[in-house]
């Protein structure tokens, strides 16, 4: 008979069973289980609700089944539901009754509370150290090809010539911000349940600031309802992930476009692509497409646990289990993604040759012949209108600007001299001399400040 | 060396491999995978492509590894990434050389693609069963209290009374169009993609109407590029999932209130409810409630993977493997909640006490009352203002419409006649008498017709 | 005070009224309202329910009112909340007190269920309509083209030469499967809810059956608090445009990529991109990336009507208002965005050169080779094996494979011979002769069905 | 001709136009659009860039638009597109040449940006206010009625007693978190990125820290390809809304809930309630439903451009002007909630009788007898079963706990004694003195402090 259905004539069917258990997934907090039931006991203890032998007697138990777990050696038990049960009746075996007083001035309802949030704080601190391995190999890489030009592009149409460092660097701010999400989600994750009981509160006289020190958690819950009934912090985390991976699935599809011949900007190693079954050729950017097509999967998980917590009403209600094999998912989704994400960086070839190639095909330099006209005295309107048709006049012609004469260029305005030959791929990227421009010298600049970044503290 | 990495020099990165493989998920295609190959296989031998002794052995030899898998001795590598490595490479080892001749003709992206849509096939099969049963449940459950009347609610308020029958009836329809869904899902599941090779069919002179027809497909595709590209029949039938469980979230949420004590018209068997950890007099729903919160896990599933399969370029892209996972959830997911549902109305109690007591409160003959007056010639609308202002003096005076005076009705109107007090629950039931109505005639037929629909075939 | 508050002692709050109110936007149903109202009309006359003078009475001031609509003479009320409200209102304007027996037998909630339904069928057929139109624009383009071979591509990596009809031709599978999708749901659709009263049906002698031949329906729902109850028919249709989405947005990242100056196999119509407002050189594909950006928006909308239909009791619950705005928001950019690709693809024009150049680059033929030396009698995953090895030696010589010596092939096996140099670009398409292949004899055929069932009825 | 086709030969498609054009949505920005281009002019005129006579030709300009703009005379067409070409083209007919000046050293790309960013900035300050005001509301309903004690639920089922003012504080905690989600995202949004140009920087020797100061940033855009394709800032904001949207709904169940008649423990006012076209008796709790029902709305907002933002490649793209209707959505639907919210709230009556009737029913003090127990020295899981044979038998014999004889408890435990019956919901209430918990005297400090919160400054 279950140790909760004191109530009960009958068993829960097996197939009730098997639908309600969490044992299957939930083994993975049994860290922060048996942590915040150690904190709980001495606290316990120290309030003289249970005496000085029995804490110690807990204790030691709770530290043993930890060995045992670490040592694989625990068997978990389907039909004791959950990782509490598992391990509470474990300690019963172990210590007898003094076991049964573990549970005493707490519910599970505040103890998943609390078991989930040591484990958010933990992943929180995983998530913005990933992160910044990420960002290091961004960087590494940016500072390797610090002359390299690529065609900077909008609509996948080329735009103006950047630097290949400038275009890694914005998503070294990408990811930035994403820490920041991160650190701001830990700030309401920081907070102790424990002591909330069931939903009112508990009837001991019992040290919630004590368990907090003690688990290391920056302030306790200021409501015993809200407590138990919330799961911000998870969605928060969820939120933060989604968007993590949005900005993955933007270098993710930027990785599979580059890497096709068709540009050919850039060798993702090999160590990162697979074959066909079929055709000897082909050397797959998977890792990428597979990082962008998991993007869904993080999406997905956090419109489920929205959907989950529609509604309900106080204080805890069991759809509340479904906030953890979603969160486990992404996790280990995100988490694995930065990982090869951080592999290929560090292993990926950049092609200056075919960037040049394609620099050297198109327009790119229409803005700055506007920006030419401009100088000399034209509104930009007008600027722009002129180059316009000087474009539509070379495209015809089939010849790229440094082909036409100057004749040519006159023929669209009096205002060109001979100085629109010194407009170049080159002089395009220095003139972008503005903060946050993709001129070298700001480009150097927005390294060093990266770097002395990550040499830095984890919150921006 | 992998099987396809012919022009490989290096390996897969170990993360890499974890990052990409599919078969700790897809061996749930195993048996797929190999009825799919054997078909492959025989009609490689019928069309002279292989031997027929090279079709023998491979086709004994996938029995085998059948077998194997069947009886848990197969050994899944995940160093072989998916499904079908690990069985054409045990096959290779089996019987050597021949072995390899499996391929012929055949990609990974026309051999997964049939996979997932035999597995399809028969998941719709099952979620047909699945919904027939709890039909079947329901229908029971109705006709064992074809005479229990129940406030029939809108906004959670009192509306009119209904008989309980009717009440379940409504989810019995819901459940048929269920059904609907998941038939018309198969005519497009139904469609042969082998033969498509990689995305352009093959070299070979292939039988495929032979193959459709070992497999049982209804026809073959008829594009190559769109059938490895095509995912429309796992969404479809995640989408059919996802409103099947909104419908069992709506049952879910009934069943909450219900079992409240303040409503109290049902008990839900103790086998479906669990105790609570610290309050010993709980008897709580939380089958019921872990069922409206896994609605949000086969929406987000739904989510995913429209996410994963937005803006792909033709034809295959490996984000497509992110189909499987998602897909196995919803199906877990959904089915076991079916079960559970047909279990947990099989052992439902009604308590018609409680709900003939709540039909005594309020005022559900308000309507009545209203066609009442209509019936003796007042217009509708101004029937209905009356009868507002007669409810609002009843409830000032805190009495039941039973306990007004004939008096006190015709301060309202003169149209009141004695005859109003012939208005009962049961009158107001019985006089519902229009197809699809809460009338007892009508709710006996609508059982008629339901049971015979359950004795009928699977699609209405 | 409101026609509904005859039991209310105040108006509701001006903020409420505004939170409230749905006439913003389901004016759109006005004219099914209409036709509703007078179909349950007619019939409450036929019936004796009202007299034959009142049933033409209030056909006439609807005919009017339909016609002041028309002439964008009807004024709107939003204090009237709702497009019901207003017209009933305006009714009684017209007619007087005959006006008030409209709504006799029948409730908003059976009423607008009949309004969405009707204008579900009709969007139905609009959805069909668009998608057979985008079909013949594709069809045709193909058509136009059918000789040209472009690079088909898996992963974006080039993968094996393809008719670019066939790849059109995979538009035209998916589409054909969007209307698919949308018949069925129509079936689902076709069921006229009105009858069902507020839950429970009516106490009238109705003849749900004339009602449901007057307006067109295939049937009469059978279970009332279901009909009041039900949207699926809505989230079935939200379900079938975001797949539809799905499908263009995949043609829209292909034109995306395929105008991309580094692929250049097409040209978008001037009139289908935009310019930049300080790049003069820019054509940007603007409404194929609208398009793709769009798809967030249906699936929004879908993800947002079942989230708000979750676990609501029955029968009828105001959320359900929210049905309405995210519908017509998914009709309306579904139906432009078909209408734009329609008017996109038909000046579509395929750059056959820049196609070719891209053949001739890469190693498309690889497969070819790997057969060609099966044919031979090596066994698949050898051969695969050995031209693996081929095109690593190839790419490192740099050389495509037509500038291999004999001699450079047969180092990597003996069985290749001269006929090798006869797989060429043409000889591949040619050899993928099999149902649903790329060979010019099968694209033929698809291109013939294709136009076969264009000609013919509207579900395939 | 547009003023950016100068290379065009065609006009856009009229369908073009009105699928591709954003004034009918984007004129909400005309505010931002003309701070930001008098701050960008003032600086042009600092730098010299433009001549000060152009400075304040072109700053007059604007402010005179700004007036026609909010007295309504300005004529927004759609043929200009957007708001930005709308106003420079109305800047041209009032100044002529010297408009076309307006646009030097600036793009559309990072023009729309600083427009979205000063909005949603401002968004930020209302949201937090409109949450202020909600959490206002919620605590003097909470002080009103600060002794009336309600029955605590758990998963629907009653649980323990709690004051109706601890259950409110529950939510003020909620709104709380979420007015820090909001003042985080204000770190991001806090941004400028004027200055980014098309995507790498701009030519003119701009001062960005001086727009920066005119414009009330905080930073200026560290990388000129990121400011131009970052839109995390929405996608913060709509997850915080939908966050927020999650509590409100939960406010709206019980709400929903607790008006029922079969539990009555509050009264909503007539002015948040609406009645039935066809029941004279219903008050429906409309707007907490609609409530309710809006929250999928705000959450397919979310989803929506999530799954815009997936896989676009840097730096602009088209699909990313699909940013704004969905966020206005969000805003308008989450900021009525709001406000109505507080209307409800503040109007709201508790009906103290009915709770208390249902304390009396069930048995919400087990808990504090095992508490009892534990005290007299039985271990807690054993005092839990106890307790839980004892409601089994009490609940067999239909009695409260307060109907049990001393020898009747102590057939179960010899622990029990006489003061077993000074256990009261008053002294269960009372026990709970721990922080965060329901005694009186932690819910009189908890509503101390959430006033002098609301007396402080706007994060917590």
């Amino acid at each position: 008979m279950s140790l909760i259905r004191g109530r009960f004539e009958k068993e829960a069917d097996e197939k009730v069973l098997q639908y309600t258990e969490s044992i299957s997934f939930d083994w993975r907090l049994s860290h922060q289980d048996i942590a915040g039931s150690i904190a709980h006991t001495k606290m316990l203890a120290k309030q003289g609700i249970i005496t000085a032998a029995e804490g110690k007697a807990i204790v030691k138990g709770l530290n043993e089944i930890r060995q045992e777990i670490e040592q694989g050696k625990f068997k978990y038990r389907t039909e004791l539901e959950d990782i509490h049960m598992n391990i509470e009746s474990r300690l019963a075996e172990k210590i007898g009754e003094a076991g049964g007083k573990l549970h005493t001035g707490r519910s599970r309802n505040d103890q998943v509370a609390t078991d989930l949030r040591l484990f958010t704080k933990e992943m929180i601190t995983g998530a913005v150290g990933k992160i910044r391995a990420l960002q290091a190999a961004l960087l590494k890489l940016a500072e390797a090809n610090k002359d390299v030009v690529v065609p900077g592009y909008t609509h996948l149409q080329p735009a103006q010539p950047v630097l290949f460092a400038h275009h890694l660097l914005a998503y070294f701010e990408m990811l930035q911000r994403d820490t920041g999400r991160f650190s701001d989600c830990l700030k309401r994750a920081d907070v102790l349940p424990l002591g909330s009981g069931a939903l009112a509160g508990v009837t001991y006289n019992i040290d919630r600031e004590f368990v907090a020190r003690e688990l290391g958690f920056n302030q306790v819950s200021n409501n015993s309802m809200d407590a138990v009934a919330d799961r911000d912090f998870i969605i928060e985390f969820d939120a933060a992930a989604a968007i993590g991976m949005m900005h993955l699935s933007r270098l993710a599809e930027e990785f599979v476009i580059w890497s096709s011949p068709q540009f050919g900007f850039i060798e993702i190693d090999e160590a990162y692509t697979t074959g066909s079954s079929i055709m000897p050729q082909k050397k797959n950017p998977d890792v990428a497409e597979l990082a962008r097509g998991k993007t869904g999967r993080v999406y997905g998980n956090l419109m489920a646990l929205l959907t989950t917590m529609k509604a309900l009403p106080l204080a805890y209600d069991r759809d509340m289990q479904e906030d953890k094999e979603n969160f486990f998912d992404t996790i280990d989704t995100y988490f694995t993604t930065l990982d090869v994400f951080t592999g290929m960086v560090k292993t990926l070839k950049i092609n200056a040759l075919a960037a040049r190639e394609a620099l050297e095909q198109g327009y790119l330099l229409a803005t700055d012949i506007a920006d030419y006209l401009v100088r000399k005295g034209m509104a930009f309107r007008k600027a722009h209108q002129t180059v316009g048709k000087l474009v539509s006049y070379a495209a015809a012609e089939n010849k790229p600007f440094n082909e036409l004469k100057l004749k040519e260029y006159r023929s669209f305005s009096e205002l060109f001299e001979k100085d629109v030959f010194d407009i170049t791929i080159e002089s395009s990227v220095a003139a972008r001399n503005v903060t946050g421009g993709t001129a070298h010298k700001q480009v150097r600049q927005a390294l060093k400040a990266a770097k002395k970044l990550l040499g830095g503290v984890i919150d921006r």
